[in-house]
């Protein structure tokens, strides 16, 4: 018998806790799930004999490492910066430990420990960062073994809304947390390198420069850069790559719309409003237009959008962004504090929405003298509103590592990520089942 | 026989020491002058005997302590983060002090045991901070001597290069800290207040939102709004002033240009460019250009200025932005420090150039049912090299107010700035013979 020691049961838990489940009676494993809810977790394992709801603080060490010590396979789906105490724990009492999120410099430290201990520590195997790993570096290895040169890989990732329950003009709902959302990109510059030179693109052109992508059978999408492109370069092992750039996947209109916030100021988080709480969406739009005598808040809006912009107006006013009548009652707010109230109130997912998680990369490679091209992509939609897209995304990686792991089927140790084939292959393989398949297309590049 | 000390003799103290010596005698005051450079002292003291360069540590308490000890007043013109070390020793050793720099919240929190010891702490008694509260509480005062309202103030200043030294393109020249200009308006967005309306502008647009401002003989300038204007309000004691709004003033197609560096991410100095000791201008200008095949540097600038700001192009040629042959050789740069460096290298003062300062109130009030304007400028050219009007317009009215502290002149008590009249009255009126002269216009406001 196996014990799985699963620390935090949020939305991205469920399509973890459900694979394991289904598998425990034929593996013999028996999960121990801790959540500040216990309700949560109840809902999830609905009663399944192998699994138990605990309620200690999985924050407080002297709580947590008894529960460690009697894991096999600790899964830390707590937030990020939690994990880095939890993987201390884990070298200490010899236990292996998965999380789906990016490894911290702290986190990276651990390494030699963790080797000299013979666990492995494993991360980034969710969804970008995970998935996106996982197949682009199935590509890039099947290249190599070819013997082709990578000289351009552009990558592409994005929670939105499934075509079905996308029914607004920004053609975006909130499928995660809307505060990131609304502080996406700030502090530092977009980095990234085109054909052997370095690029910058600093925050106020970050939503104007966009990459056009067009998805075969799923329609168009448009990519902003994310901040940093440059550290995959060590990531995949293509240090001397001309041509490296990742973004971030909207639906057409999304980010020139947002471009209008940021431009404005209102995705501002680092003042407070006077008076915040008296302002309406209204007087949140007019304290970052220009004073102008007698003339209405539509009208000064117009100027500031121009001519050019002008079919951004009407996906504005859907928000209410002119509406009076009612303050946003929040005291003491940022301007991107408000922006978020305002967005919320008319992004969130309805009930019966499903979501939807769409990646894309396009590879360059020399090949015997010849330039090809290899475009890669994959769309998963959402189940229902609690196996989302984004549940499945990044907890069926988690799971099939786990089951991996318990099997005796990864050899690696330390403190390491899902970029090696022994590890990728056959989770890619398995995520077939789950209807998360990427469709390759293979290309000759003209001159 | 009075002793005074001087923390600090670094540029904007000359004045200040040529004020005092000259007074020294009549007075019968001695002046004991420490800097980290003596030399610079000696220079400036011209073995005066009245005057003595000393060379302890004025950053280490129990250095500076002795000294405050036996002094009667001392100012500080120490960078601004040292002023509250040397009030606290001023306040145990029942010490007068001036400071031209603003008041921090540390600062004052110091009122009240100023006080108690019966100490004046004078700040804020250079330009931008000084002469323009001065000034501005001149007129406002008068006006509310005859029973008006106050219902719009708009102030600029600006310290610039002289009409007579004005030759190049950006009509600017570093008269002061060149790394504070480049990153001047960072952090948070510029907050004013306009009819009774808040306004925000983020740093994306500060450049680009100007006020055009004529001054008679002295010409044509454009002022960029300060970050934060709402904090005069209870300086003035205009509370409830419909439109508050200060500004920085540049001659025209400085700002225009300086908004195109924000505008491409030259001015972020919260990250490091990736070898950037490698980095030619021209280098530095296309990393924050898209990429565009067969295209050179030159036009894609260009296309990035668009046809409405094509004017620029010339004074971006003229900085060597577009030079290829030179790397900065600077590692380990952010962009703001190679934008720094590119400006310096063309815009630093010549030999023989002589600064100008310039200030602008605006004023709008009503009395008697009728709406009034009270326009006020002064503009001050430096006398050479030493003795410029940075240097002017900083010392004079810190060495005036201490002759006004030592002669018993002045009663307050506390942290303060110079907003009583009994202070900055005869001040104004000294200052006149420095040519430091406020030009004021008076005209009744059509509707």
């Amino acid at each position: 018998m196996k014990t799985i020691l699963i620390l935090g049961a949020g939305l991205s838990a469920s399509s973890m806790i459900r694979y394991l489940l289904k598998h425990a009676d034929s593996y013999n494993w028996n999960l121990r799930i801790v959540d500040q809810d216990k309700s949560l977790i109840e809902k999830k394992i609905n009663g399944h004999k192998r699994a138990l709801a605990l309620d200690f603080n999985a924050l407080d060490p002297n709580e947590r490492k008894p529960e460690i010590d009697r894991a096999d396979l600790v899964i830390s789906m707590l937030p990020a910066r939690f994990h880095v105490e939890v993987a201390k724990d884990c070298i200490e009492l010899k236990k292996d430990l998965i999380t789906p999120s990016y490894i911290s410099p702290e986190m990276r430290a651990l390494h030699e420990d963790a080797v000299s201990k013979g666990i492995i520590i494993m991360n980034e195997i969710g969804v970008d960062p995970g998935i996106d790993h996982m197949s682009a570096m199935k590509i890039i290895h099947e290249i190599r073994d070819k013997g082709g040169e990578v000289t351009s890989f552009k990558s592409f990732c994005g929670g939105l809304i499934a075509p079905e329950s996308d029914n607004n003009p920004w053609h975006y709902k909130f499928t995660w947390n809307p505060r990131n959302v609304v502080l996406a990109g700030q502090g530092g510059a977009a980095s990234f390198i085109h054909n052997g030179e370095y690029k910058y693109i600093p925050y106020n052109r970050l939503f104007d420069r966009l990459d056009r992508i067009d998805i075969a059978e799923f329609g168009k999408f448009e990519g902003y850069p994310n901040r940093d492109s440059l550290s995959y370069r060590s990531t995949y092992g293509l240090e001397q790559i001309p041509t490296l750039y990742r973004g971030t996947l909207r639906r057409p209109n999304y980010c020139k719309g947002f471009h209008v916030f940021a431009e404005l100021g209102m995705t501002d988080d680092s003042y407070k409003l006077f008076q915040s709480e008296n302002i309406t969406p209204r007087a949140f739009l007019n304290a970052f237009l220009p004073y102008r005598k007698g003339i209405s808040v539509e009208e000064k809006f117009k100027i500031f959008l121009r001519e050019d912009r002008m079919y951004l107006y009407d996906q504005f006013e859907w928000l209410g962004i002119f509406e009076k009548d009612e303050s946003f009652g929040f005291p003491n707010a940022s301007p991107a504090q408000l922006l978020e109230k305002l967005l919320v109130r008319k992004m969130s997912l309805e009930d019966n929405d499903k979501d939807m998680l769409v990646m894309y990369h396009e590879f360059e490679y020399k090949l015997e003298g010849v330039n090809r091209k290899i475009v890669s992509s994959m769309l998963n939609i959402g189940e229902d509103e609690v196996y989302t897209a984004m549940s499945n995304t990044v907890g069926l990686p988690v799971a099939i590592c786990a089951k991996m792991i318990l099997t005796g089927q990864i050899h690696e140790k330390g403190v390491t990520l899902p970029v090696n084939k022994p590890v990728y292959k056959p989770i890619l393989e398995e995520l077939k089942a789950f209807n998360i398949t990427f469709e390759e297309h293979e290309s000759i590049l003209e001159d």
